[in-house]
C-alpha cells in the first residue's frame, strides 16, 4: 500500500485522510507515519473541540447541527466519533456509525469512528495521532466521546475548547461536583431546552456547581452555561459563537500554544507509561520534558529505541 | 509502625482492619504487606458485591440502607467507597466521605473511602488489596462507586455479583447499549421507584436492553430487574435476597472459584502492564497464567525483581 505524505494530506481530500489514518493504524511506527506525524504536528491548523456528557443526552444530535452549521459557514470539519468498547467481543459497541448525516460529495467534511478499544491507551492511542492528522487539515476538528468511562476528563488532553453537555432532570450541583463533572468543561450546554421549566433548572443547578466548585470568577476564563434544543436548532449559532470566543480567549493570552504543549508532554508521558509503564517511564523521566516545538511523537521513538537496546 | 498479622487481622476488629490497610498504603512491597496479602487471599470468606451506576441515581442512600439490612441479619460488612479524584488537586473529590451513617461502636461494619487516584491503576491499586483483605475478615464486601470513569466497567474485575443502579428518565434501551452498561451488571436495580410511571418505564428500557443485548435466555444468568425505593425501604429485603441468590449460582456451578481465579489473573496482568508497560509486559507473558491456587501479589514481586535485575 502506498504511504501518504504531508502534501497530499494538505490537499484536504477525504481519500487522503482516510490512507493516512489507515496507515497509522497499520504501521504506528514506520518512518513514513513519523514523517506524516511530525509534519502534521508542526502546523496545526484548526480549532480542535471535544464534546463530552452522558449517554442519551443528545451528543450525536447536536454534532449534526453544528456540523451543517459550520459547514453552511463554510468551514471544513473534521469528526473523531470515539465509541465505547465492549468488553466481550473487543470490537467497537456501534461499529461504524451511521448517526451521523453528511453529504458523501462534501470534501469539507470527514468523519471517522474509532474504538476506545484499549483502557490503557485511552484517547492517547490512536485518537491523537487522528486529531493531529485533521488540526493540519479542516478548520474545526470535533471529538465527541459516548461519555462513558475515562473519556471524560481524557478529553481535557486532546482538545482545546470542552464541551460538557448535560440534561434536564440529572442531578442536582453536588452531584456534578461529585462526579468531578465541573473541572472538565469550558463551555456547558442544556440540551433539551425545549423541555421549558426542567431546563432552566438544570442550568441553575451547573452554574451552582460551577460557582461551588470554584471555577466561576476566579478562573479568567467564565464558563458560559447555554440552553440548547437541537431539534429546533435553538442555541447553535450561539454556541458555535461561544467555540469562537473560547478559541480568541486562548489565542489573546497565549493560551492555546502553552496548552498544546501541556498536552504533548501529557501524551508523551502517557504513551511511554502505556508502552514501558510507571518503573519504565521513571527511567526516562529526563526525556519527556518535550519543547513546543518537539514532535512527541518522534520522541517517543526515540525512547522506544533506548527501551529496546537495554531489553535486547 | 507495628505491622498486622494475619491472625490480627482475622480478629474483626476495626483498628486491625485500619492497621492492615494503612500498611497496604505505606508499604505495599515489603515482605510483611505480601505475607498479609498471601493469606488473606488464600481464605476468602465473604461475598464481594459491586454497586455501580451514574451520579445522583442513590448509590449513597441505598448503600446506608443495605449496611442496615444486612447488619439486622447479623452479617459484617466491610465497604470500600471509590471516590473519583481531583485532576486538579490529585486527591480525592469528596474526602473522607461522611455520607455513609454507621455506628462507631459496631464492630461489625467497616467504612473505608479510597481515591480513584491514578487513571493507570485504577481499581487495580489499593482497591482490590483492599477488597482481598477485607474479603477474609467480613461476610460481605461491599465497593461502591461513584459511577464515572472507568470504574463502572473495572467493577467487574473486582466484585463477585455486580448491581447496576439506574434511575428514572435517564435512556431508553439503546441508549443503555451504547453505553456499554448491559455488559456489566449481574443485577439491575431501578431507584426512586417512589416515581411511579416513570420508574416502571426505566424497568422496561432496561429489561430491553438486556434482552437485545442478549443478556437474558442465553445466559445462564438471568439478570433480574428489581424496583427500589432507599426512601421507603422498598426492595432492599428482595434486593439482598437477589445478592444471595446470585452467589448461590456462582458457588453451584463452580462460576466462584473461576471468577476469581481470572480476576486474579486479570489483577496481574493490569498490575504488571501498569509497572512495566505493554513492551514490558510481552516480556513475562509466560509468568502470567497463575494457577487458582497461585498469590497475584506474590507472582508480581517476583516479577518485580527480575525486572530489577533487567534494569539493573
Amino acid at each position: 500500500m502506498k504511504t501518504v505524505d504531508f502534501s497530499k494530506l494538505k490537499s484536504g481530500q477525504k481519500a487522503a485522510m482516510a490512507r493516512a489514518l489507515a496507515q497509522v493504524e497499520r504501521e504506528p511506527d514506520s518512518r513514513e507515519t513519523l514523517d506524516l506525524l511530525n509534519a502534521a504536528y508542526q502546523e496545526p491548523q484548526g480549532h480542535v473541540i471535544g464534546i463530552t456528557g452522558p449517554p442519551g443526552v443528545g451528543k450525536s444530535t447536536l454534532t449534526n447541527a453544528l456540523i451543517a452549521h459550520w459547514r453552511s459557514l463554510g468551514r471544513t470539519v473534521g469528526v473523531i466519533a470515539v465509541d465505547p468498547s465492549s468488553r466481550r467481543t473487543g470490537g467497537a459497541l456501534l461499529g461504524d456509525r451511521t448517526r451521523f448525516t453528511t453529504d458523501p460529495e462534501d470534501q469539507g467534511i470527514y468523519v471517522r469512528s474509532m474504538a476506545a478499544r484499549d483502557r490503557l491507551g485511552g484517547l492517547a492511542g490512536l485518537t491523537v495521532a487522528g486529531m493531529v492528522l485533521m488540526r493540519a487539515v479542516y478548520d474545526i476538528v470535533l471529538i465527541e466521546t459516548v461519555g462513558v468511562g475515562q473519556s471524560e476528563t481524557d478529553i481535557v488532553g486532546v482538545a482545546d475548547s470542552v464541551l460538557f453537555c448535560v440534561q434536564p432532570g440529572s442531578g442536582d450541583s453536588l452531584q456534578f461536583i461529585k462526579a468531578g463533572i465541573v473541572e472538565i468543561p469550558h463551555i456547558v450546554a442544556v440540551t433539551k431546552a425545549d423541555m421549558g421549566a426542567p431546563a432552566r433548572r438544570a442550568m441553575a443547578d451547573m452554574k451552582g456547581a460551577l460557582n461551588l466548585a470554584g471555577r466561576q470568577g476566579a478562573d479568567p476564563w467564565d464558563i458560559p452555561v447555554l440552553l440548547l434544543s437541537s431539534m429546533q436548532r435553538q442555541g447553535i449559532a450561539e454556541l458555535v459563537e461561544a467555540f469562537d470566543t473560547h478559541l480568541a480567549f486562548l489565542k489573546e493570552n497565549a493560551f492555546l500554544a502553552s496548552a498544546r504543549h501541556t498536552q504533548a508532554k501529557q501524551w508523551l508521558e502517557e504513551a511511554v507509561r502505556e508502552k514501558f509503564g510507571r518503573v519504565g517511564m521513571g527511567r526516562v523521566m529526563d526525556q519527556l520534558d518535550i519543547q513546543p516545538e518537539d514532535s512527541p511523537f518522534e520522541r517517543l521513538f526515540d525512547i522506544s529505541q533506548e527501551f529496546e537496546k537495554l531489553w535486547g
